[in-house]
């Protein structure tokens, strides 16, 4: 098994040393990191780790800016992403913070560290334990700030 | 024929257990289920329970929050969805309900049913019973909610 | 010649049936029709009328509702029909008529079929007349309400 | 050397005749010409131009009408015209001129004439003297109004 | 090694001239130009230099204008920039500067060229040195405008 873990440069968080310390901590795999300057840069990334590299699954982990501009550039590589996962019928996890969901720095690194972890832990679930995910299926589950929960309790 | 169905662990009901509780009253069919973190991850997902495992339609199930963000996020699903299908020739049934259609938790939870159930039934039409669908065209259906029905009576 | 028609049971109009008698009185061809639930589940529909019902064009038709999601499912729609279009090489003519188009149910049936037949005669005139369409070129031609005709006359 | 020339019946000026006259000044090529309803049409004609009619390169004119429905169609219109591009690996020069753009009827059939006059002979560049477009880069060019010029004069 | 340069006459500075300027001082590779009229014209600018010039990487080299119109053209280039990459399995470096940014045409410029210069340093260190950028993984990195550093120092 082998993950490939692919951040940015323009990130204000070192988001892909978090993932690989995740990821160590729950799987014995490989690990191909791979760095870009921006979002948009992740989606060939990404599949070039699968494609080039051999990874079963791809973190792919940004943080765009505050502005619409900025919230343009992640829609754009949101799209990619998908497009690459359908192009190699393998994961690609998207990590994004947006800058603007955290009050101040030190949320924002807390949120980027917290975020990174649990998708970490997706990321171990979908190629290694896809039954955990069945289970938690409909619980409202979120990555970074609290779970919503399910709905009827 | 066998049914796929893809289901998340950020919804707040466990919608995948109601499609298969709803497929089982309606067809006799096998059935694999996939679940996800998010809706972002149902593209692939139904690709892959196409092409990895044989199935012969999907139901991809979410529920997406009610913030700008989250819009954005099922916008992005749905044309991963769509392109999935185009790149399958296999419909794709997306059931998506948004945070913001119910006024509580409790009406959330009755519109994430119903509309699953419904859904399902349109999943066997498409694969077994395609006239049925023929004979219902243009009577303005709506799967939740109250149909619209025709515009002339 | 093969002709497709699909449309959806979440249209308030028959719009497939008034494709279906209006293609009848410009052409004889065969033609094939396919109903799905909604607009989203058009592209693969039409996709699959061209590749495995060997249709030479597809009539697409669909009514979106008035409010922003159903603008957006819309939206989303038309790209699948065109990038469809695009796996093909072969026309598929999107009728859309949404529903905040018309002020009561009874001028959206009229648009609904009267935009339904204008098109209809498009698409004959795409597979068996193209040089009707040269010959109308550049005359603000509109299908449905009145025709908006040449800047300069 | 073969140039197509796609336009609409939705234009209200005779977008592709204009084309023609143009790009005959300029090169002694041999034209296609194919004209569809409206901008949605234009990517899959474009594509068949230079697929099965053997183009070099491609003049896609349309004119969107101006309320938010017309824009729309003319971004997903321009998304499919992209996409053809890089599906063939052939230029499609899109000239669009949106109603909104001129005060009234005349300027409209002004702009939309010098529009397509002057991108003819960018098609024209593009395919035969492509060192010229290397001369006149970041010198702020436009097409229709009046050139913005470069920054620093 | 050998790296395109794709750029517009639409675009107020002479970006790709500058590029070509950056990429000589840090590293001897050999250059491909091509210039097209728009933004909208470079993804396929772009995959021709990849397929057939044989590029291992592209610097894209745009300014959009500052009205909506404008913007969309930007976010339709970026699609199909990153369409471009994924079909090619290489990096297209997308650098675009949009005309409201900068105050003033002098600070237009001074921004262009900054901002060109910085990713011609990116695109050197992607093929040639990837291991410098995951050293500034998470720094924070802006081109043009000053960094805005790690959340956490």
């Amino acid at each position: 098994m082998k993950i490939g873990v692919c951040d940015t440069t323009f990130s204000r968080v070192n988001m892909g040393a978090i993932a690989i310390d995740e990821l160590r901590r729950h799987a014995s795999v490989s690990i191909e990191r791979y760095t870009v300057p921006g979002v948009k840069d992740l989606p060939v990334a990404a599949k070039k780790l699968i494609e080039e590299r051999e990874c079963d699954i791809v973190m792919a982990l940004g943080m765009p800016g505050g502005v619409d501009k900025d919230k343009m550039c992640a829609h754009e590589a949101s799209q990619g992403l998908i497009k690459a996962q359908l192009m190699t019928n393998t994961h690609i996890i998207e990590v994004f913070v947006h800058e603007d969901e955290a009050k101040n720095d030190n949320e924002l690194a807390w949120l980027a560290e917290r975020r990174t972890r649990e998708h970490a832990e997706n990321a171990v679930r979908l190629i290694l334990r896809p039954d955990d995910l069945i289970k938690m299926a409909g619980t409202g589950q979120r990555q970074g700030f609290e779970d919503a929960g399910p709905a009827r309790r």
